[in-house]
C-alpha cells in the first residue's frame, strides 16, 4: 500500500510537533510548514530523515497572487491537511484595526481556507481527504480582553462551506477542534507572568492539556479512524 | 425626553427603507447610510425631510485609514446602530480568492465592526445603547453554490466579541438577527429565472418574508423594547 | 373581528399575571390556568371580569387517562398557548430519584406537551396558532447544585418536535423563550437568604428581569407582532 | 495492573457488541447489560468466556424502588458506563400518550441517568471514570415522523447536569454520541421495506454507518484515549 501523504500547516508549533512525531512514527510521508521555530523541526529531522519541511508567511493579505505562490509550494497530493497555524497579536476588541485584523484573518482564517480549495480537489479525484482546522476554546467566549483579533479569526475559521456535504460523497470529512488552554511555549510565558494559574482554575479538568494529548484526537479525526465524522467541531478543552 | 439618534448601515436596502420609515415615524433622529439607490432614500425624504443620508463604501480592504473615515462620516453619537450592509458577489467556494473574499468580508463583517468600535463608546458614556447586526439564514448551512463569500462574511459578523458582557452592565445590547429569504428586489430577479419557487419549498412556512416583516423584529430589537436581550442570535427565518 | 384566545399555563406566577394582563389590555379572551395562588388571579378579576380561570395538576405522573381531563378542563379552541408552568423542588443531581424527577418531569414537560397535543389541532384547523414555552437560563449550565430536576425538565421541554415545520405552513408556530433570573416571588425567598446577590453578579446585565420585563417578550412572540420565527429558542438572560 | 471494568448498557445491540469485543480484546473486564437477545451475547461469550451478562428492564417507570434494584444489579466499580440502550416504540408526535411517553423516557434517559447517579461516586472516589451516553441524530430534527418518543427520550438523555464540571476535576469524564444511521437489525429491517434507501440519500456520506465504525467512535472517548474531553456532545452521522 502507498504511504500516505500529511501536511501540518503549523508544524514547528509544540502541538504540531507532537503531530508530526505521530504520523512519522504511523509513517506517513509528512510535511511541515512553519514560518518561525525551524529549529524544532530539524531536531524531529535528526531522527526522521524524510521530513519535509515547508516555508511561508500565511499572514500578507497584500499578496493578492498568494494562491499562485499556494499551489506553487505545496505541490503534492496530501491526503490529510492539518491546519494549526496560530498567528497571535494580543490585540483585543478596543484596539484592533483594519490593518490588524487583516493580518490576523488572513493568517489563521483566509489561507488556509484558500490552500485547501486548492489541496481538496485533488483529494475528491483520489476519493481519500482529510481536513482539520483547529481553532481555540476561545471562540465560545468572544474571545478574552487582549485576544480580540485571535479568537475573531478563529470563529470565522471554524466556517464549513456547504459543499463539504458534497465532499463527504467522496470520502473528503473536514472538522475543526476547538483546542483548550494547552502547555506550549506561549503559556509557559504567562506562567512566568503567574498569570496561568488564574486561567487554570476556570478549566473544570484543572489543569492543561498536554501538547501530545491534543495531538492524540488530531490523529483520530484525520487518519483512517475517522471515516464517519464530518462537518463536526470537537471542543477538546477540559469540560469548558 | 431627547430625540434618540439611530444610524442604519444599508439603509438603501428594501429592509432598510421599511426600517428607516419605522424609525421616523417613532420620531427618532435617522441616519441612512448607503452605498447605491440612493433614490429610495430619496423618496423617503420627501415625506420625511429629516432624514440624514450618508454615503460611505464599506468594501474597500485597501483603506488602511478606514477608521479615519469612518471617525469623519459618522460623527454623531447614534443611540441604535443597525448593520444591514449587504454585499453580495454570487461567488461560491470553488471560484473564491483572496481579492474578492476581501472584498465581502470588509463590507459585510469588518467595516461595519470597525465603526461599532467607534460608536460604542459614546453609547457606554450614555449609559444607552443597542446594536443589530443582520446576518442570513444561509450561515446555518455553509452557504449555498453560489454564497460562499457571503456567507462566510456573515459568519464572521456573527462574532459578538467577550467585551460585550461588560457593555451590558452600562446598558449596551449587541445581538444578530439570521434574516430568512425576504421578498426583496435581489429575490425578486431571481423570480425572474423562476429559482425562487424551489427555494420557497425549504422555507417551512412557505412564503417568502416581506421586508416589514423582518423591520418589525430589527425595531423590537433595537429600541427600548429590548431591554434584557444580549449576545444572542435570533432566526427570522420561517421556521429553517 | 373576532377577539382571540389566549391560554395561559402557570398564569398565577408572577410573570404570568403580567402577561395575562397585558392580553386583557389587548382584548384577548384570557384563560389562566394555576395551580396555587388563585387570590393572585382574583385580583386581576376585579378590574377584568372577563378572565376565565382553569385549576389543574399538572404534576400527577401516575394519571394515565391525563388527556381524557385535560380535554375536558381545556376544552376551547385557543389561539396562543403559553406555558410558563415551573414546578420546583430543589433536588440536585446527588439527591434526585426517580419519583421526583417523574414529578418534574410530568408537570414541566409531558404534561405542557400533551396538551398542545391536543390543542395544535384546532389551531391547524383555524389556521393560526402561536405556541411558546419558557424555559429556563439554568438550562444553559446543566442546572445549579439544587435545580437538576427543575433544569433538566425544561430541556426536556426544549425539544421542538420535528412536524412544527408542518405546523409552519398553517401559520402555527412554536418557540422557546429561555428565562433568565427575575425578581419574582422565588427570588425574594432568595433575596432573604443574601443569595440573590451573588447570582446577580453572574448576570452580564447586573440586575434581575422584572417580570413585566420579560412578560413584553412573551407577547412579541405570541401575538400577530410574530409571524415568521417559528422553532427557535431565544434567550431573555441579560447576556447570560 | 489492574484489569478496567466496563458497564455496556444495552449491550446485546449491533453496536454493543462490537464494542463488547474491542474492550475484550483490550483485556477489560466486560459487564453486558442487555433485556432482549441474550442470544447474541451467548455467542460472544463462547470465545470470551469472562463476559459477565445483566438482565435489567429498564422501561419499568412504575417501579419507584427502581434506585434499590440498580444497586444490587450492577453492584460492581465500573470505570466505564456506556449507554446504548435504545428502546423504540415507532410512536410518533400525534398518537404519544403520558403512558407511551413515559415508557420511552424511563428506558432511554431517566433510569440511565439514575444508574449514573449511583455509579459515579465509585468513580470519583477512585479518581478515574468515563461515562457515554449514545443518542441520536434524529435529536437535530425533532424525530421523525414514527419516532417522537424516541427522539424527544434521547434529547432528554443528553441533558449533561452541572455538577459533570466538578466530576472532572476527579477524571470523570461524561459526554454524548449523537449516532447516525447505522446498519444494524433495526435498519435491516426497514430495507426489506424499501424505505432505507430514500433515508441514505439524507446521509452527505451516502451510506450507513457500520456497527464496528461507531464501537470504535465509543472506545476513543470511553477508555484511556480520552483524557481532556468532557461535557461535549459529538455527532458521527455521516455529515448530516
Amino acid at each position: 500500500m502507498k504511504k500516505k501523504n500529511v501536511l501540518v500547516l503549523g508544524g514547528s508549533s509544540d502541538i504540531g510537533i507532537e503531530v508530526i512525531k505521530i504520523f512519522l512514527s504511523l509513517n506517513w510521508n509528512v510535511y511541515a510548514h512553519y514560518l518561525k521555530n525551524k529549529k524544532k523541526l530539524e531536531d524531529v529531522k535528526k531522527k526522521y530523515k524524510s521530513l519535509k519541511v515547508i516555508k511561508f508567511n500565511f499572514s500578507n493579505y497584500k499578496n493578492l497572487k498568494i494562491e499562485k505562490n499556494l499551489k506553487t509550494k505545496f505541490n503534492k497530493r496530501y491526503d490529510t491537511v492539518i491546519n494549526l497555524v496560530g498567528y497571535t497579536d494580543n490585540i483585543g476588541f478596543e484596539k484592533t484595526n483594519l490593518k490588524s485584523i487583516l493580518k490576523s484573518l488572513t493568517a489563521n482564517a483566509l489561507t488556509p481556507i484558500l490552500l485547501q480549495k486548492i489541496l481538496v480537489k485533488k483529494m475528491l479525484s483520489k476519493k481519500w481527504g482529510r481536513i482539520l482546522n483547529c481553532s481555540s476554546i476561545g471562540v465560545k467566549y468572544g474571545g478574552g480582553i487582549n485576544s480580540f483579533n485571535y479568537s475573531f479569526s478563529k470563529h470565522c475559521l471554524e466556517f464549513i462551506p456547504g459543499i463539504h456535504k458534497q465532499w463527504a460523497k467522496k470520502n473528503v470529512l473536514i472538522n475543526n477542534l476547538r483546542i483548550g488552554v494547552t502547555n506550549t511555549k506561549i503559556h509557559k510565558r504567562m506562567k512566568r507572568k503567574n498569570k496561568i494559574k488564574d486561567r487554570i482554575k476556570l478549566i473544570p479538568i484543572n489543569r492543561m492539556a498536554e501538547p501530545k494529548e491534543i495531538a492524540s484526537y488530531i490523529i483520530t479525526l484525520t487518519t483512517e479512524k475517522n471515516s464517519y465524522v464530518t462537518g463536526q467541531t470537537l471542543s477538546v478543552s477540559g469540560g469548558e
